[in-house]
Order: C-alpha cells, then sequence, then structure tokens
C-alpha cells in the first residue's frame, strides 16, 4: 500500500539532522537540529502538495483536504525532538509514517470525507526543560502562557523563550487552542520503547493505554565536612542517604505487578573528593499503566524517603514536578486498527504503553484517540542504539493509512 | 608572646577575599580570589620587612635573615586556597599564624641562627584539579612538568596553564626544586578539621601522623533505555549499581578503627528524567593513619565493586587518581613542641590527622617536619560554618613562635 522505498528514505534523510558520529543523533526541543528537522519536514509536506500551517509553540499541521472539510478532521503524527544521545526513530518514525500516509492517500486519490492532517508536535521530550509533551498539552491548555515562562532548562532558558526565538509567535498561542472534539480522530504510530512485541515475534502493537508519571525533585540536606578528618560515625553524608532512597526506589517499584521507577539524574554538593556530600538532588519518575498501583507505589516511595532520611537525620523536600495518571485509549479506535489488521493480514498484540506519549493529550480535544506500535531491538530506546525492521514500519505504515481512511469516511 | 590583636585582624582581613554573602568563602586554586589573597600577604610580608620569592608554580617565600644564612633555615607555613564553599581558617590560620610568628621574632629582635622563612604554598586543596598539595608536591618533585600539564579542571585548563595565566614563571619551576635536606625543619599550624580537640577541651594538638588518601574515579557502564517502558528486571541502571557501591564503601570503610571512605562527587548520563541512567561516574577516597588497614581498606572496596557490577552484569573502569601512604611526623619536633608547650604552659595532646596536608610532602626535602592543630568547632571544615576560637590560635602561634626560635638556633 504505502510507498515502502520512499519512507525508508524520508526516515534516512531526517535522521541526518543532529546526527552523532557514532550513530543515534541529539536533537533537543527548539535547538538548530530541531528547528532543520522540521524545515525538511515542511519542505517534504509542501511539495507533497499539503497545506502547511504552524502555531505559536512550533506545532506543525500539514492537511490534505477531504471533500467535507466541515467534519473535524482527523490527525495523526508524532514528534521530532529528541533526548540527549537519543535514536533515529523515538518520534520521527510516527511523523515519516503519517507523512507517508497522507501522500499514499493524495496520489491514489483515495476517496475521503474529513481532512487529513499530519501532526508535528514540539518539544515531546524531557531532556531539556524536564517537562515531556509540552506541544501537546500546550495546545489543549494543559500548560498556558505563564506555565511556558516558569518552566526553564538548566541554562534559564523558559519554553517561552526558547519558541520564541525560534521565532514562533507564542504570544498567539491562546487563541490557537483546541476545542473539546474539535479532532475527529487522533492516531499516533510510535516504537514501543520496551521489549514485548519484539520478544513476542509480532511486527505491529495495537495500544491499549498509556502510563503517565508522577515526578520529583528531591534535595536532601545532611553537612558537608572534612572527607578526611571525619569520622564515619559523625557523618552526614547526602549522598549515602541519597544511595539508600535510589535502592529503595528500585525495591517498591519490583513490587508491583507493571510499575517502574528510575531515579534519572543525582547531584551531590559540593562535588569534591576532599568534601562530604552536603546535599543532594535527585530527580524521580514513578509510572504505571493501572493507575491504583501508581498511588500505592507514590505512597510507598514517599513513606521511604521519610523513614530514610529520619533515620539519618537528613533533612529534605520533595517538590512534585508533575503528576498525570494512566489514560485508556478508544475502544473504538482499537476494534478499527484490530478489524484493518486483519484485513491486511497483519498479526497484531493489544499492549499497554509504559512511556508517555502527545496522544494521552488529545483525549478531550479528540473524539477518538489511539496508537499503534513498532518493535525496537532489544526494547532499547532513549539511546543511540534504538533500532527497529524496516519491514515492521512499512506493515505499520499500512495499518495506519487503511485505518485513516475508514475514520475520515466515517460520518 | 605574639600580637593576639594583629593576629585577629590579619585573619579577618585576609578572609574578605572571596568571601560569600552567607559566611565563608570560595578561593579555588589560581582564581583571582586566590591571587589577590597572596598579593594581600606579600604586601604583608613586605612592610613586616621579609625578603619575598615567589616559585613557577606561585608558592611565596617570605624570609627573615638569621646570623648564619649558610644554615639550611626553618620554614613555616600553609596554603591560601579553598574548597568551594569552604571556610576562613583551613590554610589561612596557619599561614597569618606563621606570618605573626617571623613578625614577633623580627620585632622583639629574638636571636636566630638559621634564616626563616613563611611559605605558602600553591593550590592545596584538590576541589579544581582534583589533585591535593600541588604546590607542595611541584616543589618536592613528585609532580614535574609533564603531570602539571596533564592534570586538568573541569574546563579543561591545565594546572600548567592555570599557574602561567596567573603569570608564574612555570618552565623555570624545576630549577626551583628542593633536595633531600634543603630545609632544617618545617612546621605547619592547621585547623584539626575534626571533632577530637575540641570535645576533649584541649586549645592545641600535636600532630603524629598524617593520612594520605588513595583515590579513584570509578566509571560504570549499564545501558540507557527508556524509564517509561522498560521493565525494572530488564533494567542495567549504572546509578542504581553507583548507589550500591557507595553503602558499600560506607561500610567496608566502618569495619576499620580509624579508617574513612567518601564518594565525594557522582554523576549520571544522560542525566534526565525519562531515561534510565546508562553510565555513572563516581569518586572515590578512602584514607587511614594505619597503614596495613588503609591498603586493607582499598582491597575490600575494589573487591566490593568487582562483586556489585559483576552481579548487576555491569562493566566498569576503575582510574587511580592518586596513591600515597600516612606519612610518620619527627619524633624530634614532636618533643621539641611538647617541650615548649610545657614552658608556655599549653595543655596539649597528641593526635594523627586524618586529612592530608603539604607537610607530608616535605619528608624529604626537610630534616624534620611537624605540624600544630587547633580545635574548630563541632570539626566542622570545608564548609561555610568552619569555626575557630581567636584564643587558641593565638596560644598555637605562641606554641609556633618558641618552637621556631629553639629550632633556628639548633646547630
Amino acid at each position: 500500500m504505502v510507498n515502502a522505498q520512499r519512507l525508508k528514505q524520508n526516515l534516512e534523510e531526517i535522521s541526518k539532522f543532529g546526527a552523532l558520529e557514532g550513530g543515534g543523533l541529539t536533537r533537543l526541543a527548539f535547538s538548530k537540529e530541531e528547528e532543520m528537522a522540521k524545515k525538511y519536514l515542511i519542505n517534504l509536506a509542501k511539495n507533497a502538495g499539503l497545506e502547511v500551517q504552524v502555531d505559536g509553540i512550533g506545532n506543525i499541521f500539514a492537511t490534505l483536504k477531504g471533500s467535507d472539510s466541515n467534519l473535524p478532521p482527523v490527525a495523526t503524527g508524532s514528534h521530532l525532538d529528541s533526548v540527549k544521545e537519543g535514536g533515529f526513530y523515538d518520534g520521527p518514525l510516527g511523523v515519516i509514517c503519517s507523512l507517508e500516509a497522507l501522500q499514499t492517500i493524495k496520489e491514489k486519490q483515495i476517496p475521503h470525507l474529513r481532512d487529513i492532517t499530519l501532526v508535528v508536535f514540539s518539544c515531546e521530550e524531557s531532556s531539556r526543560f524536564n517537562h515531556a509533551t509540552v506541544g501537546s498539552k500546550a495546545i489543549t491548555k494543559k500548560l498556558n502562557l505563564s506555565n511556558l515562562k516558569e518552566i526553564k532548562d538548566k541554562s534559564g532558558i523558559s519554553i517561552y523563550q526558547a519558541a520564541k526565538s525560534c521565532g514562533y509567535d507564542i504570544d498567539n498561542l491562546e487563541n490557537q487552542t483546541l476545542k473539546d472534539n474539535q479532532i475527529y480522530a487522533f492516531l499516533e504510530l510510535h516504537i514501543e520503547q520496551g521489549p514485548v512485541l519484539e520478544a513476542k515475534q509480532i511486527p505491529v502493537g495495537i495500544v491499549t493505554g498509556i502510563a503517565s508519571p508522577i515526578r520529583y525533585e528531591l534535595t536532601l540536606n545532611g553537612r558537608a565536612d572534612h572527607s578526611g578528618a571525619t569520622p564515619m560515625s559523625m557523618r552526614k553524608d547526602a549522598l549515602v542517604c541519597a544511595s539508600e532512597i535510589i535502592i529503595a526506589i528500585e525495591k517498591c517499584a519490583k513490587a508491583y505487578k507493571t510499575a517502574v521507577g528510575t531515579v534519572g539524574f543525582v547531584e551531590a554538593t559540593p562535588g569534591v573528593l576532599n568534601v562530604i556530600p552536603g546535599s543532594a538532588r535527585l530527580g524521580i519518575d514513578l509510572r504505571d499503566i493501572c493507575k491504583d498501583d501508581l498511588i500505592a507505589l507514590d505512597k510507598d516511595v514517599t513513606n521511604a524517603i521519610k523513614q530514610i532520611c529520619s533515620n539519618k537525620d537528613i533533612s529534605y523536600e520533595l517538590k512534585e514536578l508533575s503528576r498525570s495518571f494512566p489514560v485508556k485509549l478508544s475502544e473504538k479506535i482499537i476494534k478499527t486498527l484490530e478489524n484493518e489488521a486483519l484485513n491486511l493480514g497483519i498479526k497484531t498484540l493489544n499492549l499497554p504503553s509504559g512511556a508517555g506519549h502527545d496522544t494521552m493529550n488529545l483525549d478531550c480535544a479528540a473524539s477518538h484517540i489511539g496508537m499503534i506500535f513498532i518493535p525496537c531491538k532489544d526494547g532499547i530506546s532513549h539511546n543511540v542504539k534504538e533500532s527497529i525492521k524496516i519491514e515492521d514500519s512499512v506493515l505499520g505504515a499500512n495499518l495506519l493509512t487503511k485505518t485513516i481512511i475508514t475514520l475520515s469516511n466515517e460520518v
């Protein structure tokens, strides 16, 4: 159905922006590299005859007109930004497969009532601002202009400033937000970022729900003393305390069936060899697809922190960075995907997503939301070694295309 | 004996260079702040009528001529640089007390055969270059010019470059190194940096030996994966591994009577919330005043690292940064200090030093080496809260002065 050669080539070309010497790429949100990738994508979309618009936070909308543009459109897309030292596919695969779907529908002149819009969301990864899915949150009013001014990267640049410095008209963003049900259906194709599909040798996954994290920044305050002259028994070492907490978080998460708990960053201050760390700062990420278990894990972890700090006579501050709960994807889209896969003879598996995605933010703006997963090698993502089989992507793109056609002809 | 008012005032004045708003100071090696403090000290020394010379690494020598300059001199001093966010006394107290000793001897026209030299060593703290007592190592050939070019700070500046940028003629340094027994006796007064003297309410300590660290930089290589989509059972989290090692080091050190083990810095890469740390880097500092126990602790720690990494299937690289062993101070000087303290009616305690000091590097260059300790509040040092009683310093300075006079008249 789709043009596999073009899909492959577009993927290769878009991988060049921010590419690293040893493989993989770094394409942080609002960086020169992401801007170049977006520009390249806009050119591809324009050359394919799509109508392109860019909103105040840099989200791209490339539309293929349907025969009844009064109906809410079908939308499909993903993101082009990456983590630091990430892979080629987390985000771009969904963008390129979506573009391929629209190009295929246009070239084959497949009739469709509704407009079909390719969406590229800005700043999906939290690597730069410690906030994920910023573009989709901004157009669904989950982040407002004053939030975007408050949230800053390590060098003190706010999302607002970063978007502005890329030339986006961010002051106009609040006139561009989506109303409830403004979109009929939103579909995102993405790599699984986990090991399930590959292990079961299934080329395409149909996502049933999306886990979303509870995140904290924890600051521990012990006492900075001379590392040579302070006996072990008289120390208040914030890093030893942090280490016990890191191990406790792992233990807490392991007690639940599907929960995960991660400390992604740590900093010990002053951070030199001749001083016992007087304070430590760590970033905690807790997730589960089961809401009740996530709430229980959150309680376990916060209790463990309290207990360990109390035992060690170390004071602490626990700052909540974000709190959101698992989102269920539309039964209607799951059924449509299952039917179309059957028609196309593609073997699929229904599975949840442990990672968050822009799709979860569209739960009100779109009447129906759904996701397709493509397996990735060893479940590795957010890593330069991220790898997929192009054949799986082609099957995924075919399923995406067929499903878009069906949905865009529903009244 | 010494001028207590002048001692107090000089201490207050020298504390201003690099002073922080909330107390304490940051005066890193070869920084603008250290340079200003050195310049101020040189002015004080010149005004006191001392002959000042500065060597190729910025060590200062301010000499009061004796009646027989052919005899090897008595030297006394310490350092003016500090850790990041350090206190007022670690280093400067010894420099100012030594200056006070020389001024007192000069003013009171106390006869002395040998020259008496105040020494200010460069870069005693390892905060900037991860290498301690650099100035005293350089003039005792424990570091050569090519070492000084290799050792770099976080921004890639070598000690060589740093010294050169301060205007020191470092290329000439190797002509300025000390020969064995070139100095008759070296004495350093320093804060204890531990809690012993204060706990026993003894104003002056006589140091019997100096512990010196074995230091490592440990790099752990796990696998960076998506923190939401990677089940707990399938992770290779380098930071969890680092945490187990940090706790193991604490446990190993606690098993010995006087040993200490510290992880002073840690870094997890990529260091963001949505990626499991693929690698971690930590700095390890092991010390003991008992050589055998230090060797045993070193073995325990390296075995623990090996075991933990093997259990977790994480590869590692253990880079030795430095390895030196405890130094015994001269029996002769300990005896002289005990006698002079008795004469002055000062209560003293003989105790070892858990921290390293420039004195240990002079074990060959000086025929005799010794140290005097002054208690510090709660044993706290390398911290903005470092605090002393000025009365203790005056007693220490008196003991230092009396001992210098005695030693400088020995033939």
